[in-house]
């Protein structure tokens, strides 16, 4: 894995939606089919913004897409831990007064950054572990799912080769997630992933920790962030980028020093994306690829 | 509760070693116990200091203390979830290379901190949920207790209340945590919880979450929060302090600063300790009371 520190940014017209389908190293002929994923999904989340909705909507509906699409190891497409299983982690944020949800360890279900959004309107506590988050879900209506409807092929073949010893890392890439800002200039973030390839039983990474991999606070910007989770966790990658923000960085400033710090201070690498409190987009990553796409009022971009 | 927003810091002499036994309201006629039991746990952390030890294993020593003291909820003496069961949560950072390790979730195992310690040291993983925690601690040779010898009847009688509606919350105070820094100016932190009192089952607090209720960085300083846990997640309370040291503010005023933002950005209320790179210990509570003490090489002071 290279550290290549690729940054970028722009200035978003009336709205802004951005998300990102999981800093990692993906195949020369496979990017096109990861980009175009983060477009649709991107696409999506905007149309609630561009009808006036909120970027907490927006951004539940981005994630939500991307956890429907198999490409991605979040929902359908989910990596498996160490005894064969999918355990997944998800949270959502919104920046105007900072209300949260999160779920860990969770397994069978399609959808969990819904789930975690009915911890954030529900509103008693932000962050549901594994048998109680499933009983939480189950309380709310959500429907457990057979294990093998959210298990692909390529999630299996991943997984075989890692136990094999012939899989490079244990890193699955393909976290995906969504920052956005509404017309009234409300933020939000959320993040969803799988984790990674053969996890221990119970690991929980920086996708479901507020201040790791999510983070929105109006004053500031939103964040989501993709790469080594653990890093992440120890460095409080999403929470550091937004105070950076707050200070007057923009979205890609404020990245790209985070992820400099997240290989400096502690040895990862990673990407992230944000948009901060005045519409400035940005991304970063100091791994080979990071797919994502950008839409606002005036149009669309993307990549990986 | 009131809201005196009370903090109070001092220069530390040699080394630091810092308490805490929870924001809350204690009774006045209990209040000298539980100094008097924050004093016992300094000067346990304060004795490997003293002969030259790490601050990580000063705030291990000073947790297992407060786990082991039934007066806390944390280990015995734990606060009971709503399906009347004990569920652990407890964390550990270092400062010099930022790592970490954390448990949340977890049953019936008397020293969380402990194996939040074996977490950092084994490096792997960051965070165990729930059932993994449990493998993980298993693995490590740490032996499952009967959960009666973590129960103590005043949690029974405590859950009970609440369970009856007479009593008047269900936070339960009485989370533990030390920090400290050591002769090489090595800095850590750490914190362990039962929670609250009569929460769904799986919730999540502060306490396990690196960057909300413990952070370590020794270029800031050592931060352990205490309160309305949901509050410190959202606002990131320990990564905010961290970052307010590093710019320079004393572990008194970073404190302070963040225990009334605590207020007014998301209306919670609590408090926490801190240690800075400079050797200066602090604390700040918006809370009645909040148990503590300190231990340097010069003598010891505490209170409620």
């Amino acid at each position: 894995m290279t550290a290549p520190f690729v940054s970028r940014g722009g200035e978003a017209q009336g709205f802004a939606l951005l998300v990102h389908g999981g800093a990692g190293a993906v195949a020369a002929e496979r990017r096109p089919l990861h980009a175009e994923g983060c477009h649709r999904a991107a696409r999506a989340g905007a149309e609630v913004l561009r009808g006036g909705g909120s970027a907490l909507d927006a951004v539940e509906r981005a994630v939500r897409a991307l956890e429907d699409d198999p490409l991605f190891n979040a929902g359908t497409g989910a990596c498996l831990a160490e005894d064969g299983h999918v355990e997944l982690d998800a949270s959502i944020m919104e920046g105007t007064s900072l209300r949260a949800g999160a779920v860990c360890a969770l397994a069978r279900f399609a959808a969990p950054v819904a789930i975690a959004r009915a911890a954030l309107d529900d509103g008693r506590h932000v962050l549901y572990a594994a048998h109680g988050a499933r009983l939480f879900a189950l309380e709310r209506g959500f429907v457990e799912v057979p294990e093998e409807t959210l298990v692909t092929p390529a999630a299996r073949a991943a997984f075989a080769a890692v136990r094999a010893g012939t899989g490079a890392t244990g890193w699955a890439g393909g976290t995906v997630g969504a920052v956005a800002r509404d017309l009234a200039g409300g933020t939000a973030a959320a993040t969803s992933t799988g984790g990674m390839i053969n996890k221990r039983v119970g690991r929980v990474g920086d996708s479901p920790l507020i201040g790791a991999g999510t983070y929105a606070d109006d004053d500031a910007g939103a964040i989501s962030t993709t790469g080594q989770g653990e890093g992440m966790i120890r460095l409080g990658v999403a929470r550091l980028a937004a105070l950076t923000m707050a200070g007057g960085a923009s979205a890609a400033e404020a990245l790209r020093s985070a992820i400099e710090a997240l290989h400096s201070r502690v040895g990862a690498t990673g990407g992230a994306i944000a948009v901060d409190r005045r519409g400035r987009w940005g991304w970063a990553r100091s791994t080979a690829t990071m797919s994502w796409a950008v839409v606002d009022a005036a149009g669309e971009d993307g990549g990986i």
